[in-house]
């Protein structure tokens, strides 16, 4: 190794690649648009919601002292004024003794304080309204602005704008919104053993599975993947590679070859770069040791396992929070064997998900590690964080999907 | 009503959807544009995986009965025949009280049947391997065909294909897979008090959320949403807009403005159309009493309440499982506060999400439920089925992602 190995431990290297994550562009995007981005912009109330006092039922809109007293037996008669139609102003006045039809959604009249139940009333020839029940000042109404009062602090920046949120937002009228452009990612295998997976891989040879599966990761985490070709263990070809690579993108990610020497090539390459600074090198975390990340002037590379499982594991873990901050979304699961951990170490187990009654059943994935079929089975995986000795079978431990 | 009301229950309506959606059309994409869509094929394993005999270790291949009896003071002695490298033929033989360095990955010699870990052995001289410890045949090597077998059924029709799924694939040289294309859906927002978001409401009118809102929910569930204008409360220009967006779409959605007539209207402007056929009309649901579906033909009305919390809601109950099968992931919530239901109804509460040591804790959103920012509050929407008549704070419910 040139540099001392500075292993570090896993919240330590996910501070240190956030603060040193490129910082985006901002683009306007109408609402459609914006959809599943990130908000880079503070949303604040542009007016009262709703904008007027407004009915939540079907009913006759009153004067709420008129109803005081009012029961089956003993109904209160109010004059019947009129209708308040959908989308028009009220229309009718109404004064004391007076009441008039409001449907669900429409304007309280004038001199209205509260709406009675259609089911709570009974017409009395075309101008009688009889009131069976009593209704406070208020009640079935909502005022304007209680929903959302102009100048309200709404939404920060670095919110995920789901659909509902678009749809909150054109509530408001607002129909453009300032989000963070997607990050470009650049993705490089390494290692003198890959082949592209269009060709047979000779004895002794694997296809590459980290650009397709990281290219994947990177796309559904709202970033733009690039992918490069398969790099071997050399000096010249991996600097040439990377120099172009960090040249087009914000962040580099490079997943190693299992050949021992790479790792040592890498970090000589990124090294060589003037501007660089190496973040860490090295990971108290399981399966993600050989984790590594370099600061290459406002650019980031991360330098991942060459395993698929612990590469894809590891951008889930250090990467994809920094570029979706809803991209780990923790569920609690029971787990249904013991799971053995070393302390002073973060591990990462993937598990098979099981619907149970009130909470998933985790099934670890224990067996060998290097087996490419645990990717796919895998529905989430489990932490077990450092300080822990492991978990009991039948414990509930901290998931993410996966 | 034009036809007799056909209240039916949430399982019900569900399968009746499940069993009426269109059917789609397959496209074959390369691996990264497939990735998050709907798998069409079934999945064979073309080939073994591994392709070869493969290490799992760094350390030195022998003849497991080689190691037999070795300990840390009395070593077996090897005579060393050079090494394997990664991406190359074994190269080297190996017979009887040989060995040979092996790495991460690289292809077991001809001769040999496990792996001695590096940290267990010695080099003395160019010549010699002493090792420390023994090991068993099979140990710390993955078998040719260990992993997948050729023609082992791998994935069925129905799958997401995940970040994972690509990288699994991607190791078996697959590189093109069968898809659903995604739907066409058409969205009509219908009411006489709704406006275009870009204009100030006048008195009595309110801003069409969820045009916007479910074309973002439709879109997140990786269909194509295509919108439409506002229609007013009547026959024949809700009839028009209908059959343009049958004619065009695979699946309509329709969301009720909130004045009383607009469903008889719905209803009569569908039925009249040749060979549709009423679904249900009426959902034992809250919130969403006032949905309908309606089969055309081939295709698929949703009508959905007016309310946009109640809209979007159900949508995610009613029509995203079958655009995207894992739409809806459930989670365990602890519920903080009790919350009321009538028995004879599914009821889905939106709820705010905390994070707590082993579950989340879910707040429900019970206070007014016209207000629009409780869309943009909810985290996620609790289930209480049919049977149950309330949820006890400190319970533990179902709950999806909202």
């Amino acid at each position: 190794m040139t540099e001392f190995l500075k292993v570090v431990k896993y919240e330590e290297a996910v501070e240190k690649i956030g603060n040193h994550f490129p910082v985006r562009k901002i683009e306007r995007l109408d609402l459609l648009s914006a959809s599943g981005r990130v908000l880079a912009e503070d949303i604040i109330g542009p007016e009262d919601l709703p904008s007027f006092d407004r009915s939540t039922v079907d009913g006759f809109a009153v004067k709420a002292e008129d109803s005081f007293g009012s029961s089956e037996s003993l109904p209160a008669y109010l004059e019947y004024q009129g209708e308040v139609k959908m989308g028009e102003t009220a229309g009718i006045k109404i004064v004391k003794g007076q009441c008039g039809w409001i449907p669900t959604g429409g304007m309280m009249p004038p001199g209205t304080d509260a709406v009675v139940m259609v089911e709570y009333t009974e017409r009395l020839g075309d101008d009688t309204v009889l009131i069976y029940r009593p209704v406070g000042p208020g009640e079935n109404l909502m005022l304007r602005g209680e929903d959302v009062k102009q100048g309200q602090s709404l939404f920060n920046p670095g919110k995920i704008i789901r659909p509902q949120d678009v749809g909150f937002l054109a509530s408001l009228g607002i129909d453009r919104i300032d989000v963070y452009q997607p990050y470009k990612i650049g993705i490089i295998s390494t290692g003198d053993e890959i082949v592209t997976i269009e060709v047979d891989p000779g004895a002794g040879q694997v296809r590459d599975v980290n650009t397709h599966a990281l290219a994947s990761a990177v796309h559904s985490c709202g970033s733009i993947p690039h992918t490069y070709p398969i790099i071997k263990d050399e000096f010249q070809a991996l600097n040439d590679a990377v120099l172009e690579a960090l040249e087009d993108n914000d962040v580099l990610l490079l997943s190693g070859g299992s050949s021992v020497g790479i790792m040592d090539v890498t970090i000589d390459v990124l090294l060589s770069i003037p501007g660089s600074e190496l973040l860490f090198h090295g990971l108290a975390v399981k399966p993600g040791k050989p984790t590594l990340a370099v600061k290459v002037n406002e650019k980031l590379v991360i330098g991942l396992p060459g395993h698929p499982v612990s590469a894809l594991m590891m951008f889930n873990i250090v990467c994809s929070p920094f570029l979706k901050p809803d991209a780990r979304r923790k569920i609690s699961v029971k787990v249904t064997q013991n799971i053995a951990s070393q302390p002073g170490r973060d591990d990462f187990i993937p598990v098979i998900l099981e619907e149970d009654d009130e909470i998933w059943l985790g099934q670890p994935l224990l067996g060998k590690s290097g087996l490419m079929s645990i990717l796919s089975l895998a529905d989430a995986f489990i932490h077990v964080p450092y300080e822990q000795q492991g978990i009991l079978a039948g414990s509930i431990a901290s998931a993410w999907f996966f």
